[in-house]
């Protein structure tokens, strides 16, 4: 049996209370045995919720803790608030402290991500934190990063994501060179924004350093699939995900919608409702729960706030993945692959400045 | 019977060549008898096609011009080369002589934005053009825009974007205060990008000068159709617009094989074929072709360049549906509405600058 993986939870983040995480992850560990959790929380809430799951029980530790970071809570309050004495805090310095392999939340994406940053720190070599989604596609799952770390980025920025997402891909779909692809609104060399330009060439000199750079894509090239690893900047990376998501929930009600239009489409609904079933299992999007926090000292895990059990499972179980697949290290090892980028100290420094 | 709509067109303009126009021009006539069309292109092609449509050459002109811009052409050269005697520019001219009421073009999108923006010249008061598209809900249809005449823009030219997209939401579905809302990562108020924010609070202080602004919505908000308006950038707009296609493509694609997947399932489908082929039409991008290019002295409806003669038809319908509303009388009015911005004078010149 292979190594048990140590995965810290940060219990009370999330729409719904600690009973989805907990919950959650009585499911993970019935999929995957080898996984110990550390709860972090309000002991009176979680002990109770415990006591449901007397599997989990020999696998769990608690660590009592009153403070929960808000869902709506601004970063820099909740970091000033809730640095040390946080649920969410707690569950990042277990990883800190090598006492978790992992650590995963449901709670405030923007708290998180300043807390992780200043908790765990960028790794060497790359200037800013991103969020990597697991965007399932015709051809198959891809990584889409950033989609909502950062606000707006310079090329070193974007040329970091690749090599984080270049990584990832590599860590999930066990690719040695994934194809990388930048977003842009064509795909002909004149478009689109200076700094995407710029990170175009810089990516096109480095390219078979970990990663095969595959040039601009478009849109419509993510659900295509096109490319493993679709790199921008995390405001657009925020609105095509969530325009995707919107658009999937659209033609699905369109859908259910058709198959109510009149007594033959329902009949015909019925004799295909088991189709329908595995169609509906792809889409759903509890499926593919959790972006994994990239560029830090450490692995994170930030679950969907308003999931419940079975898409906490699948942030744990992506989560386990991660740890699982040694991530840090793979990311680490591509960082120092990677030639050394024209200008980089100057670029550096200008990061380095907008660090948090 | 209300007044002939003279439509210039662009023949030559698109993937599949000048029969798609005048095919497209066929089906737009027999659905609304009152149009008449100037077509711009090579006589030798135009002319035996036309010949195939004796019920359209009563209300057809045919000018002659040899030069067509291809699809691949920068805009700055295109802008060199075929001012003033190519089918794209000519079909523009057509319009700023009054000879036409509205252009329609499937050609290449960066040129003929260049072209418009230098024949027809942006309104008095509006700093710089937008492509608006006019997206299915649940709801009902919206406007979003931009999604591809600008890349980057400031608070002044989102503010711009919101007027126009309301003038276009009142000239096509009649609503006197279109609701507007700015597309953003979030919407609490802390979040996004400066010039998001900036824009947010002029629009604060000026809802209700022709329409009303709902503050901040995300990618899923578009979908839901939460406002009549949703305002963005051409970077983020074509992108989540891109996205957003290639989704629904993919959805499609996911139920197609669903009701193929087993015997039942085909049988189900057999029976429910009359629903899903409305589902169908409703999901044809050809139903919806058609940019709106929005804030330059006349109208310009940009077809998609790869779609046939039914896609043809709808841009050639949408042209029609702006003309007959008179849309720009509509933006007119609601940019004298509109109060002055603080800093007005400062921001229109530097806007200024940055024209063609």
């Amino acid at each position: 049996m292979a190594d048990t993986i140590r995965i810290s939870v940060d219990a009370m983040g999330g729409d719904n209370g600690p009973r989805v995480a907990i919950q959650g992850a009585r499911l993970a560990f019935k999929e995957r045995r080898n996984i110990s959790f550390i709860f972090h929380g309000r002991e009176a809430e979680l002990l109770p919720l415990l006591d449901e799951c007397p599997e989990l029980k020999p696998v769990s530790t608690v660590r009592h803790c009153d403070l929960v970071i808000a869902m709506d809570e601004k970063p820099s309050v909740a970091l000033r608030k809730g640095r040390g004495n946080s649920s969410m805090w707690n569950a990042l310095q277990s990883v800190k402290d090598g006492e978790a392999d992992v650590a995963v939340s449901g709670g405030n994406t923007g708290a998180l991500m300043a807390m992780a940053t200043f908790c765990l720190r960028p790794m060497e070599g790359i200037s800013r934190p991103a969020i990597a989604a697991i965007w399932p596609t015709l051809r198959s799952d891809i990584i889409v990063l950033d989609v909502g770390a950062t606000v707006g980025g310079d090329a070193r920025q974007l040329v970091d994501f690749s090599i984080l997402g270049a990584a990832l891909a590599n860590a999930l779909f066990d690719q040695e060179s994934p194809t990388v692809g930048l977003l842009n609104v064509g795909t002909e060399e004149v478009k689109g924004l200076d700094q995407v330009k710029e990170a175009g060439r810089l990516l096109t000199a480095s390219s078979g350093a970990g990663f095969t750079y595959r040039g601009f894509v478009e849109g419509d090239d993510i659900g295509k699939g096109t490319v493993d690893v679709v790199v921008t900047e995390g405001f657009t990376g925020n609105i095509a995900l969530k325009t995707a998501e919107g658009t999937a929930r659209q033609v699905g009600t369109y859908v259910r919608s058709a198959l109510r239009a009149n007594l033959l489409s329902r009949i015909g609904a019925l004799l295909a409702s088991q189709a329908m079933a595995a169609l509906k299992r792809k889409l759903d999007p509890r499926s593919v729960n959790g972006g994994v926090f990239l560029g830090l000292n450490g692995i994170v895990i930030k679950s969907h706030g308003g999931t419940d059990e079975i898409g906490y499972k699948s942030a744990l179980g992506l989560a386990y993945e991660m740890a699982r697949s040694r991530l840090i290290d793979k990311i680490g090892d591509r960082v120092r692959r990677f030639p050394p980028l024209p200008a980089t100290e100057n670029k550096n420094s200008e990061a380095e400045g907008s660090r948090a």
